[in-house]
C-alpha cells in the first residue's frame, strides 16, 4: 500500500514543501531508504544519511532546506518523534488475522463478542467472556470464563486473560502476557522469620520450621482504557480486591504486578520492573528498566526512577529518584562521587593517622 | 454458592459469635461489602470501613465488639492471615475447565492420565506420561514425553512441562511457567574471558576471538509435595542429574532458576529472583523480590534476603541480608547511613585539610 | 540407545585406554553411575565419587591412573567442559516431534517448509513464512507471516516468532520465547518529564499532565547464525530497521532486548539480562544474571559484567565490570572495602573531632 507525501502530511497534521503526489511505501533510516521510502530524518544529524540513500522524500526537522538535501517532498516534524507516532501508525500493516472466528478456536456458547472480531486459531474464549467490537486476537490466546474487555483490542499470540478480568477501550496486549495469575500469598500457622524481622529490623530469636499455607486470590484484574501490556509481562489478581492498572499506562516486557497492587494513569513500567504486592503507584510514574518497589509503600505522582532503582519506603509526588536503596538522583550522584573518592580519601587518612601515631 | 457463618467458622476452626444461620456468597473488604458478602476485618484500623459497607457478618480481630460494629454474626480470627488462607481456600470457585478430557487435545495413547481428570482444549500430552488421578489441567498446556506429576495438580494456561520432569502431590503451576528448558551452559574449545578472570580477579591477557559449544542438559527436573510455580517462571533442566526444588517451596512470577540449582524444602523465592547453575538453597529461605543468587554458592537454611539483594557468596544458616553485595541487614544499615553522609564528612575534611596546609 | 566407549572417545576427537568395546547407555555423575553408565570425572575431586558408583567406564581427567579407580575404560577428556560439549550433544534424544506436519496444525499454504520437518500440534505457521530443510518445530509454536529462519531449526514449545523476522541456520528456541513483540516506544504531545530529566540531570519545572502515544514498530528483528534464545526471553522489533542479534550468541532465560538494539557476535547473556532501546553491544561481550544496559549506550567488544552489573554509560572494549552504576571489576572491590570499613572510620574521625573540640 502506498501513500501520497500530501495524505501523510495531512494524517499528522503536519506541513509539508514540494511535490505532495510524491508516493511512499515505507519509511526508513536515511541511509537505507530506496525511492519508494519517506527517509526519517527529524534531527540534522541525519542529513549526511540523506545523502547515501536514494529517498526522494523525507520527513526532515524543522527549517531543514530540503531542496539542498535533494529531496522532491519532505514533511517538517516540529516535534519528530510525536511525528513518528502518527506515522508508524499509518504504516504499520498489523498483525495478519483472517476476519471472523478460526474454526479451530474454542469459544464458550454464552461468550458474546462484538462486531468486526478477528479470532485466530486455537483461541479459548470461556463461559460468560464479554468482548466489545473490533477486536483482533491472534493465535493460541486464552480468555477466562468471566472476563470483559472493552472494544478494540489488539491481543497477541499466547496471552492469558484470567478470569473475571476487566479491560478498557483500545487495549493492547503483546505476546505472552499473563493477566490474572494467583497472587504469591501465603501464610505459616505460627509467625515467620519475615514478619519477626519486619518487626526487629534483622534480630530473630529461635528458628521454627514451619510450612506455608496459600492464601487464594478472589480478587481479579482491573484494567482502564488504553493500557498496553508486554511480552510475558504478569499482573497477578487481588486477594479480596481487584489488583488495578489505571487508563494510558503503559507496561513493558517481563514486568511484574504482584496481587492487590494499584497503578495509576498515564504511567510508564520499563522492561523487567517489578512492583510487589500491595503497593500504590500514583499517575504518571515512570520507572525505568529493572526498578523495583517494595510491597505496601506508595510512590506519589510524577516520580521518575532511573533504572534498576530499588524503591524501600513511600516517595513523594515528583521526585527523581536513583539507586540501591532508591534515594533522590543528586544525592545519588554525589554519594557516588564521594564513594569513588573514598579509597583515596581512607588511604590519605590512614597515612595522616601513621604521622600523628608518631609525633 | 452461600455458605452459613457456622460453616465456615467451623471449617477454618474459629469461634463464631451471632447468628450462624447468616448466609454468606463472598468476601469483601469492609467498606465495599454488600450484605451477601463476610467483610474482611481482621485488625482494628478496618472498623470505619465496616460502617461504611453493608455487611451483616464479619471476620474480625480477636476481642471485637461485633455487635457494635453493626453486625449479626461475627467470626473471630486469631492469626488473620491465617484464617485468610482457610477462607479463600473455600471461597475460591477454581478455574472452570470441564470434567473429562477435551476432544481438541493431543494425549499420547501411552500417556496415563488418573481418575478425575479435567484437560481443557489445545493441551499436549506425551508419551509415558503418567499423571495422578484429580488433575486439572487448564488449556494450552503441553507436558513432554516421561513427565510424572502426582496427584490433584493444577497446571494453568500455557504451562510447559519438559520431559522426564518428574513433580509430587498437589502441584500448583501459573499460566505460562517453563519447567525444564534446556541449561544454559555453553564452552569455548579454550579457556575462555569468564574462566580467566575468575582465576585473576579481573586480569586478561591477550584476548581471543572464541565461539561458544553447547553443552546439552542431560537432567530434567525433579520437583517435590506441595509446590507452586509463578507465572512465566522458568526452571532450566540439570546438565547430569536433576535440577531439585523441594517440598512446600513457593515461586513467584518470572522466576529463574538455573540448571544444576537445589532449592530446599519451604522456601519463599519471590518475584523476580534468580539463581544461577549449581547454586544450592538449604531450607525454608526467603528471598525477596530481585534478589539474585550467584553459580555455584550455598544459601544456608533459614535465610532471608530483602528485596534485590544480589548475593555473591555463601551465606550462613539464618542471616538476614541486604544489599550489592550482600551483607548482614544490619551492616548494609550501617553502611548506607555512613555513605549518605560521606559527601559532607569529606567536604569537612577538605575544607580542615585547606586550614592546615594553610598554617 | 548404547554407544561403545571408543566411539564416543573417536567422536570426540579423545583418547581412550582399556577396553574400548564397552557399552554406555547415559552418562551419570560418579556416585549414582550404574553399570550402564559413562561416570563424569574430569576432576580428581571426583575421584571418590567414582568408588561409590557401578561405573565400569568414565571419562576421566588427563592422567588419571583408570585402573586404579576401577575402571574397564576411560575417555581422556584434556578439557573436560568441551568434551562434555560433545558427549551430552551424542547422548541427549532430543524432544519427541513426531516427523511431518502435524494434522492439528494451522500451516499458511503459501509457507514453505524445507524437507525433513518435523511440526507438532497446535502450531501455527503465517503466510509467506520460509523455513530451511530439518526443522523441527514442537507443539503450541507460531510463527508469524513472512518470517524466515535458517536449516536445522529447533523451536520448543510455544515460543512466538513475529512478523518478518529473520532468523540463521541452527537455530535453537527455548519454550515460551517471544521474538518480535512491538517495542516499548511512547511519546508525549509535549516535552515529558524524562526528556526534561535527561537535559537537567534531575531538575524539573512544570509538571504537565500528558499521555503516551504510541511509536509503532515497523523494523522487524534480524537473528543470526549458531544462536539460541532462552526460555520466556523476549526481543523486540525495531522502530524502522531491525533490531539484531549476531552470529552465534546465546540468550539465557527471561532476558529482555528491547528495540533497535544490537547484539554483536558470540555474546551471552544470562538469565533475566535486560537491554534498553537502541543499546549497541559488541562480540563476545559476556553480561551475568540480571545486568541491565541503559538505552542509547554503546558496550565494546569483549566486555565481561558480573552478576547484577547496571551499565549506564559507554563500555570500552575489553573492559571487567561490577556494580551499580557499573564500574570497572577492581574498582568495584576498592569502593566496597572502603565502604565497609566507613562506619569504623566516620566514628574514628568523630571521636577525634570532639577532641579537637575540647582542646
Amino acid at each position: 500500500m502506498t501513500h501520497r507525501i500530501a495524505d501523510i502530511a495531512a494524517a499528522l497534521g503536519a506541513e509539508f514543501a514540494g511535490d505532495g503526489e510524491v508516493m511512499v511505501r515505507g519509511a526508513s533510516e536515511p541511509q537505507q531508504a530506496g525511492p519508494d521510502d519517506l527517509a526519517l530524518a527529524v534531527n540534522p544529524k541525519y542529513a549526511d544519511g540523506l545523502a547515501q540513500g536514494a529517498a526522494i522524500a523525507a520527513m526532515l526537522w524543522p527549517g531543514a532546506d530540503w531542496q539542498a538535501l535533494g529531496m522532491k517532498a519532505a514533511i517538517f516534524a516540529p516535534r519528530g518523534r510525536l511525528a513518528m507516532a502518527g506515522l508508524t501508525s499509518m504504516l504499520d500493516p498489523g498483525p495478519d488475522i483472517a476476519p471472523g472466528v478460526h474454526a479451530m478456536s474454542v469459544i464458550d456458547p454464552t461468550a458474546q463478542i462484538g462486531a468486526g472480531a478477528a479470532v485466530g486459531p486455537f483461541v479459548t474464549i470461556g463461559a460468560g467472556v464479554v468482548i466489545g467490537p473490533n477486536a483482533r486476537i491472534a493465535s493460541h490466546v486464552s480468555i477466562a470464563e468471566g472476563a470483559t474487555i472493552g472494544p478494540d483490542a489488539l491481543i497477541l499470540q499466547g496471552a492469558r486473560i484470567g478470569a473475571r478480568v476487566t479491560i478498557g477501550a483500545r487495549f493492547v496486549c503483546q505476546p505472552g502476557a499473563v493477566i490474572g495469575a494467583d497472587g504469591f500469598s501465603f501464610v505459616t500457622p505460627e509467625k515467620s522469620g519475615v514478619e519477626e524481622i519486619r518487626e526487629t529490623l534483622g534480630q530473630r530469636a529461635d528458628i521454627r520450621a514451619q510450612s506455608w499455607t496459600r492464601i487464594h486470590s478472589l480478587g481479579a484484574v482491573t484494567i482502564g482504557d488504553d493500557v498496553e501490556i508486554g511480552a510475558n509481562a504478569c499482573i497477578d489478581r487481588g486477594t479480596i480486591r481487584d489488583t488495578t492498572i489505571g487508563n494510558g499506562t503503559k507496561l513493558d516486557n517481563l514486568v511484574h504486578i504482584g496481587h492487590n497492587v494499584q497503578v495509576g494513569n498515564d504511567c510508564l513500567l520499563c522492561g523487567q520492573v517489578g512492583v510487589a504486592g500491595s503497593a500504590r503507584i500514583g499517575n504518571r510514574v515512570v520507572l525505568a528498566g529493572q526498578c523495583g518497589v517494595n510491597d505496601n509503600i506508595f510512590i506519589g505522582d510524577d516520580v521518575i526512577c532511573g533504572g534498576a532503582t530499588k524503591v524501600f519506603t513511600n516517595a513523594p509526588a515528583g521526585r527523581v529518584m536513583l539507586g540501591y536503596p532508591a534515594v533522590k538522583l543528586e544525592t545519588h550522584v554525589e554519594m557516588q562521587k564521594a564513594l569513588r573518592r573514598l579509597p583515596r580519601l581512607a588511604a590519605k587518612l590512614a597515612e595522616r593517622e601513621k604521622v600523628i601515631q608518631k609525633s
